[in-house]
């Protein structure tokens, strides 16, 4: 579609700014933008205030580093979580997906990054002082990896494995094999390796 | 992924308010209010000031119905625009369009919707007595009748046309036949006859 001449300025810089969000074209921002138009002066009040409000309303938990209103997430602030387990996590993201889970009832660490020498990133830059302060507590039993399994992943995993071990605890990282539902022709050499490495034996 | 339980109301209510925007799923607001998250508040700030101002300071043009940001929007404020012909379309969605073409350098009247009596609609709900003020300016030689090649549209152009007849204006609509690129195999029946019924006398 290219550049339409909108005939107005208005129009024009709100297309611009909602083109700027990811993945968002041209074209669905001016169309997005056109339904904006069409509706009363309120709705898009409360668009544009729940977005400001956000930004300037939301910080990160003093303890885990996950989003939150208030000083405490509303999962370490929550009292019916295991202190004995530490999940470790790349970002806030990752909380929210296993959190989605419903399988995991410890506290969480966000790392805020993955060590990555090709982009600069060391373990000073991530809150690895910090987690390693909170798994010293008296409470910690153990600590779970809990970070993608890429390049940068894996090297973090085996950085923070390191640093862990002298203070005794359980360190484990997240079960590698086939995703559920995933059909065993099709699944990538890789995968399908570290899964018959891995297996679970059943009960007899 | 269903509701995720959010860490902080500010996100929920972010992800609320854009989900509500037409295609956008909660998992697509999602995303976006979190690469909003990680954005300066100055550029959050902005896009929130760009939709407000947009819906607070566009009008639609005196004249035509188009949007514009003054009395007059740039089609009709142009000096270099043929007043002999009028382009008559359902909404300014369908001016962005024609003009993109490059092709009319004429002027537009928004009707406002299309003759629908499914819908309740009738002339009375559209510019209609405008548009024949308009048409029987001394300047006006040809109304060109844009509307949608459906149901409403067609009807529309034939209450249009027996309304302009008097007049004693050239009125037309937009030629029907095959789209650019269409190959003749697949294209539809009705679109076909209608394409040999209109055929175009080459130059000898």
């Amino acid at each position: 579609m290219g550049h339409l001449d909108l005939p107005s300025r208005h129009l024009e810089r709100a297309v611009e700014e909602i083109s700027s969000l990811p993945g968002i074209g041209s074209k669905t921002a001016l169309r997005l933008a056109l339904h904006l138009l069409g509706k009363p002066q309120e709705v898009v009040d409360r668009l544009a205030g729940a977005l400001v409000e956000m930004r300037r309303g939301i910080r990160h938990c003093r303890a885990c580093g996950n989003l939150s209103d208030h000083e405490l997430c509303p999962v370490c602030s929550s009292g019916r979580r295991d202190a004995s387990q530490l999940c470790v996590v790349e970002s806030f993201r990752e909380i929210l997906a296993i959190e989605n889970t419903g399988q995991y009832q410890g506290l969480y660490h966000v790392l805020g990054g993955l060590i990555s020498p090709m982009d600069g990133v060391g373990p000073s830059d991530l809150s690895v002082d910090r987690l390693l302060e909170r798994a010293s507590g008296p409470d910690v039993r153990e600590v779970i990896l809990a970070l993608s399994t890429t390049l940068e992943g894996d090297t973090t995993n085996f950085y923070l494995h390191k640093k862990l071990s002298p203070l005794g605890l359980e360190v484990s990282t997240l079960a590698r094999g086939l995703a559920v539902g995933d059909e065993l022709e099709y699944a990538d050499p890789v995968t399908l390796g570290r899964s018959i490495a891995g297996r679970v034996k059943l009960a007899p």
